[in-house]
């Protein structure tokens, strides 16, 4: 089979790479460039005739995983829109256009939801995204939704939960002190903790994600039936209670690194958004969530810690 | 005030600038030529540069009604998607860009909702379109949300019942018949029903609308809060109930001129539609709906034909 990844340069994208097949064709895409042993293809989809050259490969699947994250798309109204919305309906022009019909799987994000929330949000939850990155995110997935019920892909959009304990440097995105607050005192370092313990989220490790984008290049296009856009199970926590996670599996002194610094922009922001889910279709559907914020940890130190801290 | 009304040749425009106050300043856009005594621009809003030219009249107050009827949008999908989406958010652009902040009320519709449904559709109910056209009102709601959250203009988005009966010829909505069999047979004239009588829809009468856009222009912001966009009040009866409604105000001998002539594809679009409304916020916001089916018919009467059948 050969596959396209859009995005592929990113963390996620690196991660799903390395958990193909060997037996399949890749062919990855980003704006940034990055090495690999496999082909890559570097160009701004946002820039019309890119997203053409690439379907050129009439690949079997693509997974659309290319963002720009929340705290950027905020900050740059413009930059956002042209990534963000403009970049995905050119990409989705384009596969209508080359005729084939490709299993498309695109990440979106709980950012779609607003506030006011019910206790759990439920499948038919109304999308009232409070970013322009979440508001991005709900009208790819209109758009995904529309061009497969039209019958010029097969699409599914994963609303993923924030990715934690996401590895490497910070990003842009204003959800990054969730990883923060638990990565940096693993590796020795200080962290900043900018909201209130109290503060509910919702988690799935890097390791849940890549199962749920493989999870979701195998569904049946007769099982999603026309609502292709799904909030992807995950793990419904307090800051209060990572942190106790994270004395309970890395220890006191590990925890005590944790610096609280409120900042009432990263609060404003955080008080909209999602903390937890009934995620029933898309665990009907196969979709596995990790057990539990401890085991998120234990993941983070397994996967890029070689397990020790 | 000044005020501009984009798709103003239309039967709903033309409606409202009657309703309108001879106090105001009026400009008139639409893409198609019509006279008017006042202030009338005749533009594509979806050619770039157009919407620009358009915000040069700095209205306080903005009417956005132009569409690609939702049969047209389906059957021509470049089309739909330009006038719909690439129109809408150019000249949401080009408010943005006047750095005016007026208030926008923008015509959306509830083909935003697609099956399957609650016995009646609420206010948080999910936006899962079943059509290009509802997929496009959809994105449209979504753009004036951020942009109003953003602060570059004042946006309420009224999602429009089904208007029933619509004076003149038939159009190319899909809902089309809904009107036909009221007004057709009204005027002596025969008229095809394409669906079977248990058909349940949701209606409002082009006086209500009327009424809905005056109301919506004069909200204020801080009682919209964040989401901007509603399900107007409406009356739901089954095609058996309108039909019983006119034989009741016009008489057996009007009713008889009705046809059933079942039509598949119309059929299938309709299976997908909205059927009945929970409009619990837009009620508590002040929007009125018509009292019955048979007002709705008398008010045809009254403001159609002279009051007489």
């Amino acid at each position: 089979m050969k596959i396209l990844v859009i995005g592929a340069a990113g963390m996620v994208g690196q991660k799903l790479i390395q958990a193909l097949s060997r037996d399949d064709e890749l062919v990855l895409h980003d704006v940034v460039p990055f090495t690999s042993k496999n082909k890559t293809v570097i160009s701004d989809l946002s820039t019309p005739g890119e997203a053409e050259k690439l379907m050129r490969e009439k690949p079997d699947l693509i997974f659309h995983l290319a963002a720009i994250v929340s705290g950027e798309a905020e900050a740059d109204f413009d930059k956002g829109y042209r990534i963000n919305l403009d970049g995905t309906r050119l990409l989705f022009e384009a596969i209508r256009k080359s005729g084939t019909r490709p299993r498309v799987v695109f990440t979106s994000s709980i950012a779609v939801f607003g506030a006011p929330f019910p206790e759990a949000i439920g499948d038919e939850f109304l999308n009232a995204p409070l970013t322009s990155y979440g508001t991005q995110k709900a009208i790819s997935e209109l758009l995904l939704s529309d061009y497969s019920r039209r019958g010029f892909f097969d699409g599914i959009g994963i609303r993923l939960p924030t990715v934690c304990v996401r590895p490497g440097k910070p990003n842009k995105a204003a959800s990054g002190f969730f990883s923060n607050i638990m990565r940096e005192p693993l590796a020795g370092q200080e962290a900043i903790l900018p909201v209130e313990e109290s503060v509910r989220h919702w988690h799935a490790s890097p390791r849940a994600a890549v199962g749920f984008l493989l999870h979701a290049a195998k569904i049946k296009a007769d099982q999603l039936g026309t609502r292709r856009n799904l909030s992807m199970p995950g793990v419904s926590v307090t800051v209060g209670e990572q942190i106790a996670a994270l004395r309970k599996v890395a220890g006191e002194r590990v925890a005590k690194l944790i610096r609280r610094q409120p900042d009432e922009a990263i609060m404003r922001m955080v008080a909209g958004w999602p903390r937890n889910f009934d995620t029933r279709r898309a665990r009907e559907l196969g979709f596995k969530a990790d057990a539990s914020f401890e085991e998120i940890i234990r993941i983070h130190i397994e996967d890029e810690l070689g397990g020790r801290v």
